[in-house]
């Protein structure tokens, strides 16, 4: 694609380094900006530029944060001993969403993939151990995908936490809700199965 | 959508007023930022800044440009003397990337359209008119969108034009190459068969 601005093309050129973003897409946004007056878009570049300079990892549970330790860890109010186990921030954002959970969190910043080349150590698994250890824990709850790799990292966790009294529990698998039985596969209908639970948990907790 | 972060809710807020990124998009795009490093998110942001800042648009025919005049109407190499008239910039970037055309443009900066309060006077109508008398322009080609708006300015312009000698054109509307017949709209269809063109000239432009 030709441009007739060097300054256009540079933009667009950065925009369409963003994930999802095609030169066609990126030349929309850069002329939506052009359209903008000149403040809303420097707001907008020096938004950005700000966040990735002052955003700071949890040094607790890794997750962003505005300051040393999380929101989340700093407040007081929620369940000190519970920690919620994920991948990465998004899944924390996502459990905050449905307001169930008012524990921790721990964010392990991917999971053991071997064929990615993954293993515990660039992880933080040993954070994690270590705040067990250390926090008084009750309970650590797995939300990780149901996959391969989810179960792997579980299992590996698990094994590093066999010596240390805490309950552990993993996020039900099962038929989402709203998804039909009969296109739900055979692995999630298996396990649906075979972790039933009593109605009269299943309504008190709805 | 709650946040942990102020920084990343601001960065998520001022993605999501580009048009077509909605909440979750946009936090896509800012957790890749996040894991981008801090001189690459510079240079996003200040490229866009730089962009907005210093963007012109080109006084002789609206174009946007790095320089007081624009590129293509520096460029002495191209035809001066034809005009191809567009609604806006990214119409100029779709047909110079044909490599077709090699005279001058005059983005318009939108068509006339009553029903959305836009009149002639909110476009470079008089600037088109005046550069067609100031500057022997032998032919001016409208490439409009062909809707009813499209062909309203065709018009306005037309009779604003008809006292000046001047060829004009407008870009032909027929069958899209490798569209379908028996699809094609039949406004389309029946102006394909009115401005049917002898084979030797469809052959020779080809």
């Amino acid at each position: 694609m030709q441009f007739s601005s060097k300054l256009i093309e540079n933009a667009v050129n950065e925009f369409a380094k963003l994930p999802g973003i095609g030169k066609k897409t990126a030349l929309r946004l850069v002329l939506h900006l052009v359209k903008q007056n000149a403040q809303e878009v420097d707001m907008f570049s020096s938004t950005i530029a700000k966040m990735r300079n002052e955003i700071k990892f949890c040094r607790k549970c890794y997750n962003v944060s505005d300051t040393t330790t999380c929101e989340i860890c700093n407040n007081t109010i929620r369940k000190q001993n519970f920690i919620c186990v994920v991948e990465n921030i998004r899944d924390v954002i996502a459990i905050e969403n449905t307001q169930q959970f008012n524990g921790l969190y721990h964010v392990l910043g991917g999971i053991i993939s071997p064929l990615d080349g993954i293993g515990p150590d660039q992880l933080t698994i040993n954070a994690l151990v270590q705040r067990i250890k250390d926090e008084n824990i009750e309970e650590v709850i797995f939300a990780l995908n149901p996959n391969i790799q989810g179960d792997t990292t579980i299992y590996y966790i698990g094994r590093k936490l066999k010596d240390i009294k805490v309950k552990i529990t993993t996020i039900a698998r099962g038929i989402a809700f709203g998804g039909e039985l009969e296109y739900a596969d055979e692995m999630t209908l298996a396990k649906s199965i075979t972790n039933r639970i009593p109605v009269e948990n299943y309504i008190s907790a709805s």
